[in-house]
């Protein structure tokens, strides 16, 4: 089939270099863009007066038949035709003649390509900003079903003090902010219409650049031609965030797997939610975690092969850039199934809060809470850490925990111990008086849960708004 | 020495394993800001009636002169002492005896440290918006001098269109734009104040985390204890907002060696800028833009190893979190000394306008303008684009350039060319008529220029409101 | 479809799971190892006494026949039976009943998996050494014809010393000699035989595990079970390989972009192997250059993904491990277009001796050569290189090369120069001076070619023997 | 202070350059290596009669005394001097004279830097090689000392069928013997000597290449100057070596963390090797395997960032390659501490067999052990691994584990329960039974430990070898 850069050439591509240069495999899914895209250039073509009238009417309808077609998959694809962009010209030019020729006026594939990924870039940030919203609302909810759930809070993965399930989770709904602020963050590079910026120069031709903005919806228009073609800053914020999000889901990952352990056993998951092995009949697999434990790698590993590709390219684009679309792709796929399934995960699993009861209660978590006693008996804190460190040592020795050791035995290591250190041990007034802004008290978090229902409403005003913009 | 943590250990640590451990050599450089974060706990204790008055005052007298010891040189750091935090507490207890051992009441190192980094990336992000800034306005500056040096834009780093210095200078600009926007993404995630979270629970004691948050000028206050001292989303927030700026720079850097190079010809670095060889006499070697090519896959490195540090871990703090520091220090000094060399640097390369405008003179780069040429003469496109290439298959055939053929040889090609077209072909006017918004035509850039100088003034403004909050 | 794990399991698996879940997708390009590894284990399994002979002779036949199926394009895979070995399981029980039923015995899919990874990895092993040898040909070849042809060598894209075309691609021979070493050393990787390790801990079945070693031509077999179902490491070092090919071809594409640019001129791309521009009817750009260049980002993403989807997993298989195959078989699919289309594209290009002899010539690259020549007549080395250093500031100054200085004028900066200097600056003699072993010169380069042959005949050798062994 | 290079140059270089330009920092740890280079470099000169022997007389007494001096801590290094190769030859020939100033002859930084990191490397090489070996040797004494310790094993981080401890620990013991290949490997690509390849072409001097090779002990000669000068494979391969060791400790250190957790409970650290918290005074953190497990982090960020660095460099040296040293040396030290640490914290940490034991009692981790009962009993594998897992979904469900239900019981899922089904249960019996090859068995596990002494003396042997060849 003949390129439709062609004239200057004497004889066809190598056939290997056909199957290595073309990315329409990947890039179809452009597909909505790039007409939606073409009829905004076509419209402001014709309105400029660059292309007549009529064949503006012609290019658009020919194009929503080509769009009907493919939705209805009812559209073939050819390799040879490397990329969408051309798959959909070429097709447009058979069905209607020398206007379709007209389209490509004042535009090159450099400009028309980014159009399509900023375009495709700020319609999957509002669905995966949907998506965000709603694993946070069930996280919120599962917290609020847990907000007395006593259980211990870790550092080192050594039991360090009391918390609620509620406050554990409500980490991770703050992590969760961050991400969706970062989201936000990604729209503003993903927000700027790079149309007219042509291969690299712009053009001769009397272009409107902010009628097409306007047509689709963009906030702002690329101010320099050559930066145009050749920024993928917007992909690698993308990527940078989906990573950061990515580590969030890692973490709970690694979390939801450790409480599904027998050893843990916090949780259980929903049998729609595990899988098992095909040699050992009793497995129960949290097979969902882990999957999106190891999918962060992948997605790191984009982030670092968009870094790699666009580090060092002198300007303007060079091929190297039509690296920037599988990543991508992949990461957009990942993160919003991570997202999804996990919603969904978390809602249905099973709390044994009794099991995190218990493990609160047999325990030294509460040793902090003996020391603070002491310091508000009047010992300085770095003093009251050494005397319960040495409390602890001993009821290690005496195979006990704190609250069965003795007054007796306690005034041996301070006399400032009195009959009310019992209280200051409970696990539950452990908790409940960590008051402090942010801390695990109930209290606390019953206001916490509040700021969490604003904060989400605020997120919902957010998502209209970039909706309305896509 | 012994531990401020051992009460309830029977053994001293390994010494291997309080090299492994220790932190001082690297985390000394927070000392101003461990001893400023102190200051403003111990006040908060105070005002809370959590310590006696008199003991603030000791403390706050007792790390001011710490304070001056460090800053005069007089203070020996000690790995015994694991880190900065115990360094200047250890000191402090010596001199101010147990006043010092209150200070760390209702806090934990978790927290502590958290706060140091949060201080010291607040400042750091002002002194790289300033070093931002000073490049951003000597690239402008450059541009503003080469308004009218005409050179060919490349792609593929094939000749593609005629554009000026000034046009090519201005994409880096607008990429130093997005830049800026990203670092004050990143001053949202430092600007959080993690103070009060404790080691992971709070403290049982009536702090005020509101209170030190506004005496260090924070804008926020972290909601929730377990997030506050296991989050390092700010730091991989700068090494991503690094690793794109260095990227940027490593394009530059790659001009600037091949514009040195004898084929290219374009620039000619200052000697203060260059480097020579040990053993071939004549070298004159553009060491800088090497450097920072080769710089940007050290910080590349620094945001994949705190990625992968933080992937999987649970909740809440790791000792793995240690690693935040040392990848992030490197990254601020490498992205500091680029940013503050290149200022200079570009400042007085000198430029040979003559063999950039030779470069685009002789060459195919007005072939574009041709294509449009025929299309304003009424030729679809795709049609004139077919008739172009044939033209400059022709023309390298017969060892000319495009303004060499005759009016009777063009015409064999088409019946639409006229006297005129030696007119398109001239490479100032194929630049004067990209007007185009964005576009290389000078009058374009002219507005550029103006916008330039609107986007500066803006900077700074943003600037002077975060020094004033660091 | 009922899952072949669910016997435990109360519930079906979330649709949104089964998707997530499964990897038919891209783990179908493991059918023939799945199926000849499937017989082996059979056959094994009859000898052994484990099963019948004459179901070993069913599940033989069967297997046979859905191989054949598959070949032919008649099996349809379904995701329900989420990989490649339970759509093959299932669909062999379908049509051979109970016998098919009794292949899983004494295995699982965490051993079957691994096995068929392993063995996949030789069959590719096998088909890159011969890609990567032949390039390596070419290369010879290539350089063989250009043995006289004189060049600029570079060191920071700057002219450094004289040398030749076949002297600098010989240097990318070397390179790929060790490509090719560790290649062997990824063999040693892939060479163990998994199978047997059951999911983790044997079997209680009498199997012989050498048998099914020898029967499937493995070098060794894993010595400890958890370690077999849990190792990646293969799967890094391929990556590693291939990231450190991908850089050499990297570097190559680099300089090809170079080298094609109208400013350097060295080269001419074949038309078989550029392509245009949309927009732009002169374009002649090295797209597969700048795609190779492009996809080592890609390469070294996978790498980086794989080492931190295995970072700080527990013993033994996670299902994270499943995150193994997607960027191992898109990296092998990268490093083998890249090598085939190079081979073909080296060959094939136009070399301008003429534009590369000349760039050696008006040039200082030949000023090492005088320093030389200085240090030959007794000066020492430092002050000889301070001499020429002032000489050439000289000839700069005077707008002439070295060859165009007079007698008079060096005697001015040494008295030692005299008559013979202008025969030491010649670059075909400053080249043929070069005689040190591994140097430039043409001497020293036939020594070169013939050492390359025998490094191809010894690694043809090699790879004979890796593909009796696959 | 004048540069050694600065003949060409009419300014100094800008004071920010050459802090940046610097390496001495960090390249003065090649010390040695550069001054038996030297030494070496020197004797050849003689030797092939380029420079006098008095002369070299003078080079190699001038050389020790700085040697020794540097030995002795008398020794400045001097950031104006740049690294490590001009500190020394600037105080030699202020030393000796003349005579300095002609041990540079016939060579270049390019070449002598890549000298001293090929040294450096084979050294290290050694040392790592020593320690590998002597964390192996822990390994498997820990592992002999718990031959009969029962534990399960995991997969999914679910308790999956019995194991012995020894048999977990012999499969990091198997991983490092992968490690150790790989060690072998690196020692390729550091084994090759690069002196006489000069700045890029080698040298018009008769130098004798395979003296100075002999002189230090070098398997081979770079075949290509070109390459000599620019390869950075060897970097990279070991930093491939190393992010996959760190890999390993990575998933024995989450290991460590889980098993010091109060959850699993099954070791715990000596006190030596455990931290303490500033805050919480009962805690004992497993620092450092959080520590090892958080490094690895920063090491996979070195391999990144030397493939980053590489990735497009046209040939030959470029100053991008200066990065090659901080990563590399922190990766040295990271692993070397790694494993020295972990040598001594597994043999001193106390394993609570009664809990682990317990672990695999109250579990059903024998599941898989009665569907083999079943198949031996005549059912297909898949029929009996449905039944099993009905019986386990009963045992659930009535609040027992297998050994608990009763043979009537068991009959109303297969008829083929006999009484014998009791001791197939039995953990010690499971384990007994998987007598496969690399399987659990305590006999097997027996046979492993004597391969492990024959692998281990084999390791020794090629160690010896190596270190007389350093």
């Amino acid at each position: 089939m003949a390129k439709l850069w062609g004239g200057r050439f004497s004889k066809n591509t190598n056939e290997l270099v056909d199957a290595f240069n073309a990315s329409i495999e990947f890039d179809k899914r452009l597909y909505h863009e790039d007409i939606r895209g073409s009829i905004a250039h076509a419209q402001m073509l014709g309105k400029c007066g660059i292309i007549p009238a009529e064949d503006v009417e012609k290019i658009v309808a020919g194009l929503e038949t080509i769009l009907a077609d493919i939705e209805a998959g009812n559209f073939s694809f050819e390799v040879a035709l490397e990329d969408i962009h051309m798959n959909i010209e070429a097709r447009l030019t058979e069905r209607i003649g020398v206007a379709g020729a007209r389209l490509h006026t004042a535009r090159s594939r450099n400009d028309q390509v980014a159009l399509d990924m900023h375009m495709y870039m700020k319609r999957e940030i509002v669905e995966i900003g949907e998506l965000l919203l709603q694993f946070e609302k069930a996280l919120l909810a599962v917290a609020q079903k847990h907000d007395r759930t006593l259980m211990p809070g870790y550092t080192h993965l050594q039991r360090a003090q009391p918390i609620t399930f509620a406050h554990h989770l409500l980490a991770y709904f703050n992590m969760l902010q961050r991400d969706f602020r970062r989201l936000q963050g990604v729209w503003s590079g993903a927000d700027m219409m790079p149309l007219g910026a042509g291969a690299i120069a712009g053009t001769t031709f009397p272009i409107d650049r902010f009628d097409v903005a306007e047509q689709l919806n963009f906030g702002s228009v690329y101010a320099n031609s050559m930066d145009a073609v050749s920024d993928r800053d917007y992909i690698i914020e993308f990527l940078s965030f989906a990573s950061v999000l990515m580590m969030h889901m890692s973490r709970l990952s690694e979390e939801i797997c450790l409480w599904s352990s027998t050893e843990f056993g916090f949780i259980e998951l929903d049998d729609a939610f595990a899988t098992g092995s095909s040699m050992m009949p009793q497995k129960k697999n949290p097979d969902i975690a882990e999957l999106v434990r190891g999918k962060t790698g992948r997605v790191y590993g984009h982030l670092q092969a968009m870094l790699v590709t666009a580090k060092g390219l002198p300007l303007t684009y060079n091929k190297d850039l039509q690296e920037d679309k599988e990543g991508f792709f992949d990461a957009v796929d990942t993160v919003k199934f991570s997202l999804a399934v996990y919603s969904d995960m978390i809602s249905t699993m099973t709390v044994n809060v009794e099991k995190m009861e218990q493990a609160v209660s047999k325990d030294f978590s509460n040793a902090t809470d003996l020391a603070d006693y002491l310091v508000r008996k009047g010992l300085p804190f770095r003093q009251a850490h050494e005397v319960v460190g040495k409390c602890v040592a001993y009821a290690i020795h005496q195979g006990k925990f704190l609250p069965e050791i003795s007054l007796e035995e306690y005034k041996t290591f301070s006399a400032l111990f009195e009959e009310d250190l019992l209280e200051a041990l409970q696990p539950e007034n452990c908790v409940a008086a960590r008051t402090s802004y942010g801390g695990p008290a109930f209290s606390e978090n019953a206001k916490q849960f509040s700021r969490g229902d604003v904060l989400l409403a605020e997120q919902q005003v957010v998502l209209d708004d970039l909706k309305a913009r896509i």
